[in-house]
């Protein structure tokens, strides 16, 4: 808590050091001799960034070490989920910030453009050390007019940036926290053979409906029953861990099957008391991969609106290439694809009480 | 434009300066050797502020600049515009970034609050030369804890707050500017009479209506006849300069008569080409001013939820404070009152064209 | 999950019954012959609050369902936490609207103001529905112009709002939910006693710091040490039954004696699994209460904007009606004082095991 | 302005039709026997983006009313961009939709799903007025499943949308008024001369110091000269009619050369007093296609991850349909290529003085 305050009174400027944050603004078209008004803008909103940035991956590092130990602490669970809520905020930030970015006109741009050759957006060390947190793998990312994606960075940032990409990642940490939940198999209980029997059940009874209906015509019949096929390949594909695998090592799934049918697990079950923040935490992630997936978007419209066909500063082809980008580097696709998968509630057998009673309070039998 | 870019390479991270600005969140909590994980937050929003606060006072400056002279320019007066409009959206991520730090719970709070005093955000040197700037009056300050506002500051921030009172304000220029407006009085045309017969014409159909409607009840008659008085009086006060000025004097109302009529002709005649843009002048000096008023009443909203009442870091009585701070520092609040003043525009004659003529681009004519 | 398609087509226009809501838009300003351009975005905007009204009292409806049992299931904690989030994502959408509202100016509502006399916004049936719903008070009611907040509605509408009073509110079950909080006595432990020997050792350790600080000034140690006596004072009011009840008879505060303790105890250890959602859900409730005010200050402001010091189209005083009604519709202040009585988590003694273990899942255990 | 208030009463819910408006939410869930919580936020958003559509549709309509005429009033100038500006207001609120339409689970979603096929929102006839008044060409529309965009339709709303296609849009009166510039060729002043003068003298400026920049290796220079060659063909492309027509017949290109000049040429000198309201309309009209692609995309993510892999209600590929639909329904791509063939302000010679004294005030010479 803190003694009580020091006779040294505290000034709120130098608190923030203010001297340094708000004299470490220089106008490159300065030094022309013509300062550009809007070029304040410009390095203003690549602050911000930059601020917000960090605290993006004070965040993410506090998750990865709460994440980290074998037996992730319960009562931990609640702050992780905080950390990443406070992330999803702050992305709102990060997307408003184009809004301000875009009063500034193409024009305007223009004047001062020149000055800032060959430096891009695309240096940012931080938002690399993010994506590498989070688990952008090295392989997936795209390359920059034939160099890898560190080549515009300085010897030391770039170095810093390779080093992350050994560390372990947010992605990984959630894999193998989803692979060690304890409710998988229990007893004589297995959600997998439960999940594979509801599935059966839900396909074979859509298919009779389809085989009897007799408001469909010969021709609808033939091609809904044909649509069977595809949609039992698709169920196949995650029943079967072979073909599971099969998926990830063709870059289509990146989720073990293990940590796989966790994360259905827990959406099927997310009631449960030991369910709901794990639940929020899958959700919580989905919801920063689409705020960066959003952000990106926003940007490559944006950088498309300010400088067209014209080859970005940084020397990469400009807007299409921020959007390529932006599908390349989303971590846990997975789990937006586990939609496909489930299966209404109504048709799941209820849990066995002892698996239940297992994910709920001492105190309920009090 | 710049000339080509130089065989140096300028790097992202050295033209941003991240160096510095990456290296200045040092948190006071780990002085006392526990380093507290939410105080991270509270310096990168407060540094977030900052940053945004030198784009604003940017902004103001040139727009400052734009108005200065004794007869602006028409070509300067797009700028203007955009110059504020930007700043409406800047204001935007002010409020969104409310949000981000109530993130941050009471309890969170408390473990670093202490080693903040008595730092406070009272001592935001850049904000109070925002307001000074758009023209907050000294003697419309609050005292803090029977101090004057400045009183929490550095010497040096001081002086640069106090001689930033003596400096021409937004509000000066304004006024100013619309005292000059050239159209009131052109020729036989005066728009202070067109008005005055308009308002007096409309006060008299409504009166004659309620004296004769039958369906009215005779209380009823009387007390909306009883009203008119009071709607009476109101115009009175505008339409009579004498009464304007003793609403001046009382502090009710800042324009002067004459910019005080300027800004309603601008209203209603918005639609002429050379108003068009004075138009949205006046109109973005409101939004700024509901962008701040929005701003610190969401503060007080957050304060309030975040310290109760406790006192304040700085030793203001916190919450309540800033409520009624909020109103003293309203500039432009007679635009606001404008609305009470505004005639349906089907009430006032045409002008005269030879008024309307020179609104209009010479290329017209053609 | 309903059976497979019918052959009866569904259309989108037919589910949505667009052929009635796209006809419900009538201009009154076109019965005078001369329809006004934005009274359409007049209805549109305020059709749009009735129906996100609507959504908000299905919302919350459901939340009062849930939380009627005399015991809680645990398992229905994420549902209602997750309506709750829902209400406040509605309530960015309700801020918003104001935006586009606010894109009308006050001229364009002059032209057809007077067709929609005596109609008014504060005649929203389902606004006051959701009011007390959530728990505002008859007796906090403002008058309008001397009569009951209902007397501007129909017959029928004004007894709809009139029983809705007499439900039970969702601040009478939380209240009710707090108070069966189980662990607040638990064998030997005693929530409050060890409360208030954490406040004692605080304010002691203060007090004392303050006594001996050879670098205060003796005015300035007396002008703290006597500022102790007022926190004293906000302390007693808390710790003390009588005192509580006191206050709550005053009308200053509004939870029993046992909630306040309940929701103290619940945001000083959040972090027990059995608490993180209550945490959420006393959070939320105060997100929804800060949405609202937040709201209904917005809404004041534009009103001002809008019409100035006119009377409003309900014959209410506007502007200034709206500002002291925000104030009066306050439901849950208690909770945002709470964090005037929060003590930094290290102060507090550990949680006996006995008790922390009822806090935990069964599954913790294996 | 309206007569004084009738005698009747006008109570708020009758003027907004509460009565009808909120009686049409029926759950197709009910019918089921089992609503379903959530269908009822799936019903409301909808009807909120018809509403909205419908306010936009309503001011597009008034937008191309006042282009029509052959010469385009300049006192409508401000009300048109009013107009645009109220519905990226609007296009906010329709992208905030979407985060309150995600508090919908996909396990939610698939409650009640079934019971809307076929039923889909690609079925919004409003929607499809919206994307045919701004000028999307049936040739662009992606057939759906092989059929036409029209054919989920009912017979009434296909062909209400199909006579749509025939009418005037926005793009071609804007095309058209663009054409009418008169500053163009006035007198011996011929922008495209100028125009071409500065790009070449840009170009070969450009050029000439790389040719001679002693700080490049040869293979340096030798790439950056090779890519003036690629750079010479962009602004060819745009310098020759000819050559621009073949881009249009090629469907790269939309404009006609004329009004492509045009837009230019309002980019360049937006700050003369009649390019003022032009340069804003521009921009509106690209903020409005942007508003609209990130709704889908928004849109589209949301699809994703409700429904992952599923077919679409309306028997659509789903999310992958949405994001190719984005890109062709793009109508103002033009303006967003503008920004390639801006040059800056400084290498323009200045506007002879009689082009200049065209677009100025009449009262400017006062």
């Amino acid at each position: 808590v803190g003694d009580l305050p020091s006779s040294e009174p505290l000034y709120y400027s130098d608190y923030l050091q203010l001297d340094r944050l708000l004299a470490s603004q220089r106008l490159a078209s300065a030094a022309g001799g013509q300062p550009v008004h809007d070029e304040m803008l410009f390095i203003i909103v690549h602050q911000a960034y930059e601020l917000w940035f960090k605290q993006i991956l004070w965040e993410l590092d506090e998750v990865a070490r709460l994440l980290a130990p074998a037996r992730v602490a319960e009562t931990a669970m609640l702050r992780m989920v905080a950390r990443l809520e406070r992330i999803t905020e702050i992305q709102k930030l990060l997307i408003e910030q184009i809004s301000v970015l875009e009063t500034m006109t193409p024009l305007d741009f223009l004047e001062f453009r020149n000055f800032l050759i060959p430096a891009s957006g695309f240096q940012s060390v931080q938002f690399r050390l993010i994506e590498n947190r989070l688990g952008v793998r090295p392989e997936d990312r795209l390359k920059l007019a034939g160099n890898p994606y560190t080549a515009a960075l300085s010897e030391d940032d770039r170095r810093r940036v390779e080093e992350s990409e050994t560390e372990t990642s947010i992605f990984q940490l959630v894999e193998a926290w989803l692979e060690r939940t304890p409710f998988l198999d229990f007893g004589d209980f297995h959600f997998w053979d439960i999940y594979r029997g509801a599935v059966k059940q839900l396909l074979e009874h859509d298919q009779r409906v389809v085989a009897t209906n007799p408001n469909l015509s010969e021709p609808e019949r033939q091609s809904q029953l044909a649509s069977f096929t595809q949609t039992f390949a698709l169920y196949e594909a995650v029943l079967d861990e072979t073909k599971h695998k099969a998926l990830v090592a063709a870059g289509e799934r990146r989720l073990s099957h293990r940590a796989f049918q966790a994360a259905l697990f827990i959406n099927l079950y997310r009631d449960e008391p030991a369910l709901q923040e794990p639940f929020r935490l899958l959700t919580l992630l989905m919801d920063i991969e689409q705020g960066f997936t959003t952000w990106r978007y926003r940007h490559a419209l944006m950088t498309q609106r300010m400088i067209g066909r014209r080859v970005g500063t940084g020397g990469s082809a400009g807007a299409a290439y921020l959007t390529r980008s932006a599908d390349r580097s989303r971590v846990f696709m997975d789990l937006f694809q586990l939609s496909t998968f489930m299966i209404p509630r109504s048709l799941l057998p209820p849990l066995p009480i002892e698996v239940e009673r297992t994910m709920r309070f001492r105190f309920e039998e009090l």
